[in-house]
């Protein structure tokens, strides 16, 4: 049976990837700091580790399959999201096992005619200034991640708005530039991320790359 | 005092910086996995930390002023020096105080009209295949540095060639293009790289940012 740990899965992304994991049959872990917590959102039967993400070992996480890190914090600890890919990384380096997958945000995806960062797109929306280093670290995140040759990786980002919410019925992919629906809006619900990771986790389609899905 | 903490400190960069630091009256502790083996390079009364690098916690270090990071190693394993890097950086983040000096490699420097870098130049060297990953992880190490905002960090990079050998008598520096000596001739001896690494200590001039230095 497939093993996912989820680091995070008490959050929004990560509590929708436990439950969507577990549906399909996989063993999930709930990788959390507090597991009351955990147990009181997730069920009282499920399996967790209750471990701060920075204390986690090689020995610790060995026997997943695949570990998604749906690790989130105050915009004021962003540099967390860097910090804890690296530590990740360096667990599993030279190694296949586990598939590491990083939840990473739009600000790093491209937009426009001419091409640029979202990031610097969000960067000029009034009182961004108070939540701008989320983006700013998950871009730094990601190109940490695309200098990484020896472990198995893969990042996938949202829509410019990553919102709790089901799955949607059509699901749109791709690589590096932010997606919109029909009518122009760049949505990804919690439900799309978590259909899209374990459809990942069952078919891998990508492999030490990011890339970016949205509700159609 | 000035308390300085040199990783690597039996290597050629480190124990070089390790002497000059002594010289000049810093109280300068050895941060080495082999104390036998330091202790007989660098003296019986030496300080010394018998640690490795990857194990050392903040407590372990936050007694210094200054870590100099001259870590090596075998070209196989050259993703640990991204991946130490990433270590110190986070047990220090939103602090000043260790400054941390990261020696970093020539690879990440430009060169030539068409402003290529120097790790292009090395690829194209016979036999570079079997040390090419140092100056490729020295580049994404600074890559990694160079998005770090919150730390107090500082990179040097050595000439093409880093050797053993005496400080000359006439120090070139640069920031981000590899220097030469009127001859042509791009090298950095390690006495250099102490000696600049020693001034540096004692009158800072770089903030967050790479400089290069090669024998005049």
């Amino acid at each position: 049976m497939t093993k996912v740990g989820v680091i995070g899965a008490t959050g929004m992304a990560g509590s929708a990837i436990f439950r969507e994991a577990q549906k399909v049959g996989f063993e999930v872990t709930a990788i959390v700091r507090n597991s009351s917590k955990a147990k009181e959102l997730l069920g009282d039967n499920i399996e967790f580790l209750e471990k701060d993400a920075f204390e986690l070992t090689k020995s610790d996480l060995a026997d997943f399959d695949v570990l998604v890190n749906a690790f989130s914090t105050a915009p004021s600890q962003a540099y967390q999201h860097v910090d804890l890919a690296a530590h990740l990384i360096r667990l599993f380096r030279e190694t296949d096992q586990p598939r590491l997958i990083f939840i990473l945000g739009a600000g790093s995806l491209y937009t426009g005619e001419d091409h640029h960062l979202v990031v610097e797109d969000i960067k000029k929306t009034p009182g961004s200034e108070n939540w701008i280093a989320t983006p700013e670290n998950q871009l730094s995140e990601l190109h940490f991640l695309q200098e990484v040759k020896n472990v198995n990786w893969v990042g996938i980002s949202p829509g410019a708005s990553f919102v709790a919410g089901p799955a949607a019925d059509t699901i749109l992919y791709g690589k590096e530039e932010l997606l919109a629906d029909k009518n122009g809006q760049s949505e990804t619900t919690s439900g799309t991320m978590a259909k899209v990771i374990v459809k990942e986790i069952q078919e891998p389609a990508h492999k030490k790359e990011r890339f970016t899905v949205a509700n159609g």
